[in-house]
């Protein structure tokens, strides 16, 4: 089974041929979309793509992750092999959620022409070294086979939120990781985060977004009143802001990166 | 086989977590889309869409059908099994055209956890309870296993045409269901409603939608005249307003739910 | 294994039917999306997006190809076959490139109603004629059993570069084929059309569109600098014009159809 993330889109013949390359390889790969609306050329779109998505698959899912702006450059090709699954991906940060939650994966520089289809275009290495490499992986070709071991492996620091914690509050300053279809909006804050927020009495708080304030955490969306902004836990493990309805992100006006402060009132340490 | 339609988009990782689910269950299920781009919480557009797309699948394909603005509140995710399909879905009246089209289909609440994945979140029971139970589903679990049989299932009433007929003219009320792709304005208007405008010598007639009237019918769309707009019988089974070529929702800026009036002269009763 | 590329989009049921059809007929059927946002009605995009993709599926691949504005006109339905492929289309010019590239290839006109979904709509030829023609062709239905052979189908002529040579200076002059998803524009000029500008030592050159002038060959996009618009040869084979990290049809102002003049500086003949 493979994987396809991109930020191709679906108007070309780029994931098209990209699968027909996997299939002339391995008949028998089954193939499934995860996405290939990334936004373009964003690496860190990519990586909470992946990072949502992956462990969700059965054991052994070859992982395909192809948003690559350095692509003909000297960016190296790699494939990341963790316990359950194998990701085949530019070396450019895209797979850093992947090195955060699987610490014990191995990752090779991909080197062995002979995986590749050839000649190797400078412009679209999705089909010519990642997919070729993981419909080989596929028919059961060992990681080992494609190149070396390599530790000096690119990693981005995802945006954390900061915590300030003073006598009776505890602060958080985070980021819009991402607005979805329905216009949700996915901060970086998690509830490990502000642990108060999701305890069995949820202390009074409040979270300051676009220059609008919130205070009130639903449990589920349909809760929330005709346009009402409130915070929820989101199904990726994320405060998020939503409306029912609605989208959060038009009526406030708000997209990814922008600035989310959360405070909380706290009596005790943690 | 397992088909999917859902308001997920595909810019987000919703659906291909779904696929993932699905498929960690059962890896030989064949996952089939239909559309996740109904509107967002339509659940109209939802029924029409898997209305109009079931009864070409295989016999014993298994339908998802998530638009689901009501997750994490008290509306119960079911499973209505007809003679030759399966629903897994909200209800919400997301399946009424299915009652409506197949009355003899049982409808069962999901009930039993052991198929749902755990923790089930408030926000995405596209993952954690309809994409697990198609899967278990898909792998042989008896319909009976999944939950008792309920009866008071919501059906929505869904717009049908009012028709007003008096000593020599046939006057129908109907609304636009939806507009495609190509601009082509799918009304609510069958050909049972207005036999004599497809007998073998139609009368004359006129539609009036959009402030415009519309005096003829094709039975091709390329026998329009450049900018012409025209009825013709769609292949969803309505009457539909086309353009050769061009949009005619654009040209008559006409969207879903609009008035429509279709006005034919009849000499004798029906 | 089947492909698919049509105009349909993926908002509306009609690709979903599709894939019902020819799973009904054929359930062992391996179905690949190329692509279903050919622009509406644009043939030749069609035919641009079929000759891109079709070489890199195994041998034996049918490829179904539904851009078709003239559905239910006189307009013939045809199967194509070719050494190492097979196209299912309207004989509207939308399999123009096909027959460029595959002048071997046999063309029948698909007159045999037994394997048609019947009644046949005017409107749905993709659900009703395209997707079981190619459903029966998987099951192994021999290409003779749909119809008779015929060489009067139509072909139409690709907009190709003109090149005017004089003594020390060649100029082409193409036009834009595609905008693709990055803004990259594709022309339709090759590297056969200007053999100078992709040898060892390339000679001064200049490209003019959209009012600009374009006068570095980049190998990579990462060479380009901010804003900078360059000229490389893209993965499709021609010559493209792009940004690095940005989109040059934005940049530029340029879109499909749109003038490409290149002028570079000879000393010798061809």
């Amino acid at each position: 089974m493979i994987t396809l993330t991109t930020d191709f889109g679906l108007a070309d013949h780029f994931v098209g041929v990209m699968k027909g390359v996997i299939l002339r390889i391995n008949p028998e790969a089954e193939l499934v979309d995860i996405s290939h609306e990334v936004d373009s050329y964003d690496i860190l779109d990519g990586a909470f793509t992946v990072a949502q998505s992956y462990r969700f698959f059965p054991p052994g899912t070859i992982h395909l992750v192809v948003v690559d702006p350095g692509v003909g450059s000297a960016r190296r090709p790699i494939l990341v092999s963790a316990a359950n699954a194998q990701f085949v991906a530019p070396d450019n940060g895209v797979l850093s959620t992947i090195y955060e939650r699987e610490p014990d994966a191995q990752v090779r520089h991909l080197t062995r022409e002979r995986y590749f289809l050839r000649p190797v275009s400078n412009t679209f290495h999705g089909r010519d070294i990642f997919a070729p490499v993981a419909g080989w992986l596929s028919k059961g070709v060992e990681p080992g086979e494609f190149g070396e071991t390599i530790t000096d492996y690119v990693r981005l620091a995802l945006p954390k939120p900061r915590r300030l914690r003073n006598e009776d509050q505890l602060r958080v300053e985070g980021s819009v990781l991402k607005v979805d279809k329905f216009g949700d909006i996915i901060t970086n804050i998690t509830p490990e985060d502000v642990p108060e927020l999701f305890s069995a009495a949820p202390p009074p708080f409040r979270i300051i977004i676009g220059g609008r304030e919130i205070t009130r955490l639903c449990q589920s969306f349909s809760e929330g009143g005709p346009q009402e902004a409130f915070a929820i836990l989101g199904s990726s493990g994320f405060v998020e802001i939503g409306i029912h309805r609605g989208s959060a992100a038009e009526v406030l006006d708000v997209g990814r990166g922008a600035a989310v402060v959360l405070e909380v009132r706290t009596m005790n340490d943690e």
